[in-house]
C-alpha cells in the first residue's frame, strides 16, 4: 500500500500538467480518474481522455519534490477533486498514505483528508510506441509552427481530416504544416537540421491546443515518435500521446498560385490593416453576407462595409508598395484579421489574381516558407 | 443638427460609465439606446434599463475632453454598437456630425463611419427628484458598507424585499445597512457627522453592484436624495438613479442575541479559519446536506466534513481565545466563508448560544457596528 511524502508545489505542478489530458465528459468513467504509480524510482501521474494521454514522471531524486517513498503501489483517484484538495492543503509538505479498501489519507499540518480511491487495474493501458526513430525539435519552434496554422482548421466535424493540422516530413528535411477550412489556408514550412523519421499525419487541433500547456519551456528540445495512429511528444519526464486523424489530406500545394498568376501586389503595415479590418468587422457582423469590400485604384486603397440596418464604414488604407492592376474584391474581414494576427513581421505582402480567385498573404521579406490564402466572396 | 469634436479617451470614459445603466435585454426597445444631448454648456450622455438610470454630463470647459461644440441637439444611438465603434476609432479626436434623417457620421483620421440614429423624443423621461434635503457621504465609506452586507441578500425573487439591502437613517445620525436571505444576516452601522435627511428604503442588490463601477473615486463625496420610490446618488457630473424595492423590511434588531444569551465565545485567526472552511467545502459540495461539523471541547476545536461517496476532512483549528461550554454544531461552510471574506480585521470573534440557535460573528475589538449572524443546520 502506497506511502510517500512530497513537496506540495512540485506535486501540484505535475498534477496540473497531467490533468490537461483528463476530461470531465468522457464515455469511460475510469478516464475521469488520475492514475498514480509509485515505484522506488519515483512517482508517475497518468491521465487520458481517450484522445490525448499524458504520463508524467517525478523522479525520486528530483530536488524540488523533496520526495520520500516508503511503500510503492498504484491507485486511481478522482482527478479534479484530488487536484482541488491538494491545492488547498495548508502546509508545504503532504503525506500520502493508502489504507485498506483503496482509501487514501492526505496529511498536511493539522489537516487530515480521506479520499476514496479505485483499483488501478480498471484503468485502460496506453498503447506503447516504438522509440526507434525520432525527430528532435525545440518546443518553441514547434509551438510557432502550430500557432501559425491551427487557427485555420475547420470546426465542422463532418469532414474530420480538416479539423486537424496536416504535418509531413519527407526526405528533404522539411517539416510542413498545413491547415484549411476550405475558405482559407495557412501553410508553414520549417527546415530541419536532419531527420531520420519521415511521416505524413493529421494531428487534431485539440491536441495542438493542449500541447502548449504541457510543454512550457520553449528552449527545451523534445522528441517526436509516430506509430499505430498515435504521435508521441517526449521530454525527460513527460510523454504526451495524441491520437491522429485517419484519412488522406489533399495536396494543398496545387492551391498556391504561381508567381506569374498575380496581377496585383500590395504591401501594408500589419497593424494598420488589422485595425481597419476590425472597424469593418463591427459592421459586417451585423449583415447577412458579412463581407468587406476592398477597392484598389491607381490613386488609393479603400475599404467599405455596409449594413442596411446599422450604418457603414468607409476608409482609406495607406500602402507601402503597390504594383499592378485595379481591383474590387469582397471577403470576410474575420479571415484577414486571423491571418494578420499570426504574422509577426511588421509588414505583409498581399497578392491578388482576380476578384474571384483566392489571394495570398506572406510576411514581407521572407521566402515562401509561410503563406496564407483567403478565398473571396462573390457579391453582386 | 448636432456637430462637435471631442477627445476620444474622455468621451469613451463617459460612455463606459453611462453604459452601466443600459441593458441589452429590456422590454422597451428605446432603452437599448444611448441618448446624447448636446447643449452649449456641454454633452450629456443618458442611459437607463428601467431600474437604474444614469445622466452623465461632460462640461464644455472640461480640459481632458478638448471639446468644440458647433451645433446642438439630441439623438438616440444603439449603445453597445456605438461604444464598440468609438473604441476602435484610429485617432485621438473624433468628429461627430448629424446628417439628414438622423444619420450620424463619425470622422477620425481616414476613417468615416456612418451610423443610423433615432429621434430622441421616443426616449422615456427620467423622473426628477427634488434636491432639497440630502445626505453627504464619501464614496469609499458607502462602498465598504455595501460590500459588508450585499453578499447576504437573497437571490429568491419570490420575496423581493430580501433581494435588496435595507438602508435606514433615523434621527440619531446613524446609517444602518442590513441584508439577509433568512439563513444568514449581515448588519453594518455607520456613524454620520450630521444629516437632515432621514429614510427607510430597500435598495436592489443589482443597483449596489453597478454603483461601484460608476463611482470610482473613493475619496469623493457624493450626495444622496430620495423621492418617488427612487434613490439618487450624485456628484458634480454624474446622477445615478435607482428604483427602490417597495415593502416593509422586518425588524432585524430582534434577531441579534443579547450579550447574556451567549454560552461560548471563540476568537480565531480569520485567514486560518477561512482556509479550513475552504477545505471542508471541497467535501460538503459533494453531499446532500452540505454541512461541516464544528466540535468544541475544553481541549480543542475540530472541524469535520464527510461525504459517503468522496471521502472526509478532519482537522484541528487553533483558537486565540476560548471561553464557555462545549458545543457541537453543523452549518454550511459557504456562509462562514462569505462572512469571513468581508472581515478586514485579522481576528474574528464568534459567539454561540446553542447548536440550534444562530451564531454571531464580529471583527475582534470593534463595537457592535458590524455583526453577522449564521443559522446552523439541524443534523442527526
Amino acid at each position: 500500500m502506497i506511502k510517500f511524502t512530497i513537496n506540495k508545489a512540485a506535486f501540484q505542478n505535475s498534477l496540473r500538467i497531467t490533468k490537461q489530458a483528463i476530461g470531465s465528459k468522457v464515455a469511460i468513467p475510469a478516464l475521469t480518474k488520475l492514475k498514480i504509480v509509485v515505484s522506488t524510482d519515483g512517482i508517475t501521474l497518468i491521465g487520458s481522455n481517450g484522445q490525448i494521454s499524458i504520463e508524467n514522471f517525478i523522479p525520486a531524486d528530483n530536488k524540488d519534490a523533496n520526495m520520500v517513498i516508503e511503500e510503492t503501489g498504484s491507485i486511481l483517484l478522482e482527478a479534479s477533486f484530488f487536484e482541488s484538495v491538494v491545492s488547498q492543503l495548508p502546509e508545504v509538505t503532504l503525506e500520502f498514505t493508502e489504507q485498506e479498501q483503496k482509501q487514501v489519507v492526505l496529511h498536511s499540518g493539522k489537516s487530515e483528508i480521506t479520499l476514496k480511491g479505485l483499483d488501478a487495474e480498471v484503468y485502460p493501458r496506453i498503447q506503447s510506441i516504438s522509440k526507434e526513430t525520432s525527430l528532435k525539435i525545440k518546443v518553441g519552434l514547434l509551438k510557432a509552427l502550430f500557432n501559425e496554422t491551427v487557427f485555420a482548421v475547420s470546426n465542422q466535424e463532418n469532414r474530420p481530416i480538416f479539423t486537424g493540422v496536416h504535418l509531413s516530413v519527407s526526405t528533404d528535411n522539411e517539416l510542413k504544416a498545413v491547415a484549411t477550412d476550405s475558405h482559407r489556408m495557412s501553410q508553414r514550412i520549417l527546415s530541419l537540421d536532419d531527420t531520420t523519421l519521415t511521416f505524413d499525419v493529421i494531428l487534431p487541433s485539440k491536441s495542438i491546443h493542449s500541447f502548449k500547456n504541457v510543454f512550457t519551456n520553449d528552449e527545451e528540445e523534445i522528441e517526436i515518435f509516430i506509430a499505430n495512429s498515435q504521435m508521441l511528444f517526449k521530454n525527460e519526464t513527460i510523454s504526451y500521446y495524441s491520437r491522429l486523424i485517419e484519412g488522406n489530406y489533399p495536396d494543398t500545394n496545387r492551391l498556391i498560385p504561381k508567381e506569374s498568376d498575380y496581377n496585383l501586389d500590395l504591401v501594408f503595415d500589419v497593424s494598420e490593416l488589422r485595425h481597419s479590418m476590425e472597424r469593418a468587422r463591427l459592421l459586417t457582423t451585423q449583415t447577412a453576407n458579412g463581407t468587406v469590400k476592398l477597392t484598389v485604384t491607381q490613386e488609393m486603397v479603400v475599404t467599405t462595409a455596409n449594413s442596411p440596418e446599422v450604418g457603414s464604414v468607409h476608409e482609406e488604407i495607406s500602402t507601402l508598395e503597390k504594383n499592378g492592376s485595379d481591383l474590387t474584391i469582397s471577403f470576410n474581414p474575420e479571415y484577414l484579421i486571423d491571418a494578420l494576427k499570426v504574422i509577426k513581421a511588421p509588414e505583409v505582402r498581399i497578392r491578388f489574381i482576380s476578384n474571384v480567385r483566392p489571394f495570398t498573404l506572406q510576411p514581407k521579406n521572407t521566402d515562401n516558407d509561410f503563406v496564407q490564402l483567403i478565398t473571396p466572396v462573390r457579391t453582386n
